[in-house]
């Protein structure tokens, strides 16, 4: 494994370069919105379900041998453990997710389904990283953190490496659904010329607030209930917060009825399944909290939703 | 307008080089059944939700200015009365569409959100085709038909010519779902190494039938409901029909059940939506009704569902 402390533009290069064979170039689709032509990337038909595969593969990839035999063990709401269990079976590693144990159901059956094995924590009593890092200490399994490492953060924003192939351009701005932000910084490392907007959920905007305050600051303690359980994350990285702070980015929050008016647009308009936190940079633009200049890209994060939240969603305008 | 009596892969070749920047690259999405590596074609994904456009475009296009004064009259029940809308705006041609009046909503509201000019008709007593004609005689528009029309069949075919290009080589095997058999015979002109399965729902496989008899032969008057209305087609075109039976190609049935099991399977697993008539040749391939080697892409023909209808298909497990 190289050595480097930050995620960077070469890094993000190497990694598309490296993963190319293991994931889905997933499709840029024109998005007519007030007369603007604005595009969608699709990632929620990426492999897995989410984006979360590009992180997850970029870093197993560079384990050596003698890791691989320990296994790798992850903490995740669900996206980055299904990526991490398709990742992991496809290499021949053992796999450990500890999962909320209110994940939604179809996340946790279809990490099962990949061979993972799933440990539940109470997400309000329980500390996953020490249940992650305890594991780890008893087997020596690699921990792959969701979003604060490098190789994760590079292995992201290979998203963005496609975009701008796609486009054949680098897009005036990309609008980013944000947990953790290994997403929306590996976007800005690899897109060094675009506006980058990371979109959070009501009361789980850190992100937003940390940018606008100029330090790392976490969520409240009574943080309302949200539907965007990927972008659950209570506290951003040092390396997250870093890139988008170095760009200036700012981040905004959306409304759950915000999302629910995007994942019902994306449904009539896009014919895309998208769960309600992969929706959350849409929200925002058809909400009219984010300037959307002609040519700006949405990304579409994840589709990994239980069918009966979806149908309620879908069937209740 | 050039003078054929019968659709070519020239034409089909000719006609993806012309609408090119019209259409959307659908993407060939990897789709694993059974330890196999099959190939998913989300035509769902195509500007106006379904592979109409394309053969709507190729039409269009070919209009002289004279014949685009006087406007285009359309019969569908609503994937092709959508894609005509479109390209008609696009081309600045008057529109008029002849629909079932029990057309799903979100399709008819589609189209008219186009520009269209929406006429109604019943489809037990009345006859769209008459219909249309009357409209053209007294108005001189130039009537569009959905699947009887070399340039149509030509602009259908695209899909495939796409399909080749993603996969670098002609797939051993497409399955696709059939109306009309514009789309199927289509994509057996542009893929002459493929075997082509038209895929019908249960009680209006005129198709698959006049394929076994060797002449065509219309549905039965007492033909079940379907909800595959994009589908129900009661009679193929000799040119459709042709290009079919020279290829030897044998066609098949689905049941409603099996429709909703793939539903449901592009929603679980591909997270694409998928209308009942555009999940036929999946349904085909996962209830093991088509031989499917390695390699065989499955046609996923448009995404144009009410949501009521798709909600509960989706929870409805």
């Amino acid at each position: 494994m190289e050595e480097r402390s930050f995620p960077t533009r070469q890094g993000v290069l190497a990694a598309a370069r490296r993963i190319d064979a293991w994931v889905t170039r997933t499709p840029l689709l024109p998005l007519e919105w007030q007369g603007r032509r604005l595009w969608a990337k699709a990632e929620c038909l990426q492999q897995g379900g989410a984006f979360k595969l590009r992180g997850a593969t970029n870093r197993l990839l560079q384990l050596t041998e003698e890791e691989r035999g320990r296994g790798v063990v992850a903490f995740s709401s669900g996206n980055h453990a299904r990526g991490v269990a398709i990742a992991a079976r496809r290499l021949g590693i053992a796999a450990t997710i500890v999962m909320p144990a209110d994940a939604p159901a179809v996340k946790r059956a279809m990490t099962a389904a990949e061979g993972a094995h799933i440990i539940a924590y109470d997400r309000s009593t329980e500390d996953r990283i020490a249940i992650a890092r305890r594991i780890s200490e008893e087997t020596g399994a690699i921990v792959v953190p969701s979003f604060d490492d490098i190789h994760i953060i590079d292995g992201q924003g290979t998203v963005a490496v496609e975009i701008a192939e796609q486009l054949g351009a680098e897009p005036p701005a990309v609008v980013v659904p944000c947990g953790g932000g290994g997403l929306s910084a590996g976007i800005a490392l690899a897109l060094p010329g675009s506006r980058v907007t990371p979109v959070e959920p009501g009361g789980w905007d850190d992100m937003a607030r940390s940018l606008e305050q100029g330090e790392i600051v976490g969520i409240a303690p009574d943080a309302p209930p949200t539907r965007c359980d990927a972008l659950q994350t209570p506290l951003v990285s040092p390396l997250t917060y870093g890139v988008l702070a170095e760009r200036g980015a700012r981040g905004l929050a959306v409304t759950e009825e915000e999302v629910a008016d995007a994942m019902r647009f994306a449904f009539d308009r896009l014919r895309l399944v998208v769960e309600p936190g992969g929706a959350a940079a849409l929200a925002a633009v058809l909400g009219g909290k984010v300037d959307a200049p002609e040519g700006t890209v949405v990304v579409l994060s994840g589709g990994n939703v239980d069918p009966e939240l979806y149908a309620s969603v879908i069937a209740g305008r």
